[in-house]
């Protein structure tokens, strides 16, 4: 049976780990069709894979199988979950990896995978990519309940993502992310700038003040800072055809505030 | 319906953004199959990109979609265009990207791609990979008729690429990409050396003046630059074992000559 | 005809090569699926590359075929192979890459590719990806006959791996790879510690004496080295949620003694 199962790890691309994960995964159903989000998560950053994770893996299909694996607790007590959610499901370690995906997508329910019939025959202490979560993925690809899998649990591990503030005549928030064009990502989304008219905002970060949201990187010109919307749906700032982060000399941890203003 | 699509773009490979995009497409066509060129172009860089399209695209089974994105101008005023050629079907931005791709294939039409019935439900101004490319791609290998997507081009943009000048006894190009190995590979093709005799030319770069024409690396001993036709047909200039670029201390741009001499 | 084909090569990611030599696959079979282990092994490093295959190829499904290239001496008079072994074909230059994967899994036969019906048409000198070791994968996929590809070979060519020495009370083996966390992989074997006890021994390397075998990183505090049997049966040295690597400052090739200690 074809079904569509994602990785997100931090396994790197150099080292046999993914491979041998991917292997592990079409050893059990040949027919899986592993599609790879990233495996170059920064080592053992769960914030970095919650978030992107939460910005690749809302666009597949549904049923689509999610697994992610930033797992610097493997072999510890953290539990090993699988979360059904209204269109897809998500596979790992209890660490707050999974939180921000299962729970914008809606969590239908959560199961401790304690059944070791749908484990590898060998289960290692520092490998559970392989081990675990991909034989389980592959193993739900088959069509395999996820109640057979383990027991239900009443919560999961939520994520300590930095939280926006609310302030007079705008709202604060951070840098949670650069991307590979060095665009800093915050964690302010489009919602929370609704009421507020986006010609007539200031945005800073650093030493740069940007004066209202753009539409497009575009619309500035060459080598110059914008503000906008990004893509997945978060105030992010851009130097067209260039680095912002590169410009600013921002890092993940900065503060950014966007205010009203007189136009 | 089984049909292979392409991925050539500068979305790097641990951001969501490639995830997202291949999201999109098998959203529209789970049964599609997505193979990766790249997505470590430069970021912006158009000519780095068309370089490497070009490079693997032709190698492909007839009816391949080759998606291309390297879109500094995204949500500007470039046109999104689909080209059909003699073997394949090429889509991206209309900014000299898929020029010297179509352009060695041979073009059968162009459109540019304005019927949004064939878009994702929403487009952003900033990742028309993911809300045009993608979803274009996939609806075309589910059986959809360019003809549908949008309005006949008479002409597409052309690259700038630098050009070879023919000088006497020889000919000067310049070294238009550095590969991972080093290798300087110029815009000199095996064509335009055909009037010279491989064994009785001098090729020169920087400081380095290399004898003759060899047939593979393994010519000449570790450590040492030889001139060579590459894979691709282009001249290039290696070193056994070693990297070209380093040992020369040569970069993108720099003067390549061959000039015939008396052996 | 479906059959999984993987790639390991030392092509890189941002370059056309691997994207050419996937191109070249499904020309010729246009069903098969091709599943990365990597492209990241350090150009011209055969011993890199073998660990690698070595450490992802086990977990595959029978009857898959391994395509590894990591090739300088192409186009030189190193042999072109296509190994039968127990469970999987592995296929690629005749300079040691597959005999550690080759030897693990058994050897059935081994042919040496002489047949050029099963390369592409135009064979290079600088692509043997491309132009017979994807091509020839591609047959076999089909269903091609290895004994139709070529001669037999009585033997091929060994890696000189580096080897480990027994010491009173102990072993002494080397650093043979550090994976992307930092981890020092070593070439001593779970099989030759089974004679000491886990708990009363001392791992060295550089600087550093660990006591004790522990059973997963998360047994040690955060950023402290441990010893361990790592996931592919091999002694590992670890720093938890760090980089042994640095923490230790260790390279390939450096001493890592094991010795038996009173508790």
């Amino acid at each position: 049976m074809e079904r569509i199962i994602t990785l997100t790890t931090d396994f790197g691309l150099k080292d046999p780990y993914q491979g041998a994960m991917k292997g592990a995964v079409l050893s059990v159903n040949p027919g899986a069709r592993i599609v790879d989000i990233t495996h170059l998560v920064q080592p053992g950053n769960i914030l970095e894979g919650a978030f992107v994770l939460l910005g690749a893996s809302p666009y597949f299909p549904e049923k689509t199988i999610h697994v992610a694996v930033v797992d610097p607790g493997v072999g510890g007590d953290r539990k090993p979950i699988l979360v059904e959610t209204r269109s897809f499901f998500y596979i790992g370690p209890d660490n707050g990896l999974l939180s921000p995906s299962v729970r914008e997508d809606g969590i239908v329910r959560a199961i401790e995978l304690t059944n070791r019939d749908f484990f590898r025959d060998e289960v290692t202490s520092t490998f559970h990519g392989r081990d675990i979560f991909g034989p389980v993925a592959a193993r739900l690809s088959l069509g395999a309940k996820p109640e057979e899998m383990g027991r239900a649990l009443d919560k999961i591990r939520a994520l300590d993502l930095p939280r926006t503030v609310l302030e007079a005549g705008g709202i604060r928030g951070e840098v949670v992310y650069i991307d590979s064009f060095g665009n800093l990502i915050t964690n302010i989304r489009r919602e929370e700038l609704s009421g507020l008219d986006g010609a007539a905002v200031e945005v800073s970060v650093k030493n740069a003040a940007l004066s209202g949201l753009k539409k497009t990187y575009a619309m500035v010109e060459k080598g110059v800072a914008a503000a906008l919307i990004g893509s997945t749906g978060y105030l992010e700032v851009a130097v067209n055809c260039g680095s912002a982060a590169e410009a600013i000399g921002a890092r993940v941890g900065d503060t950014v505030a966007v205010r009203a203003v007189n136009k």
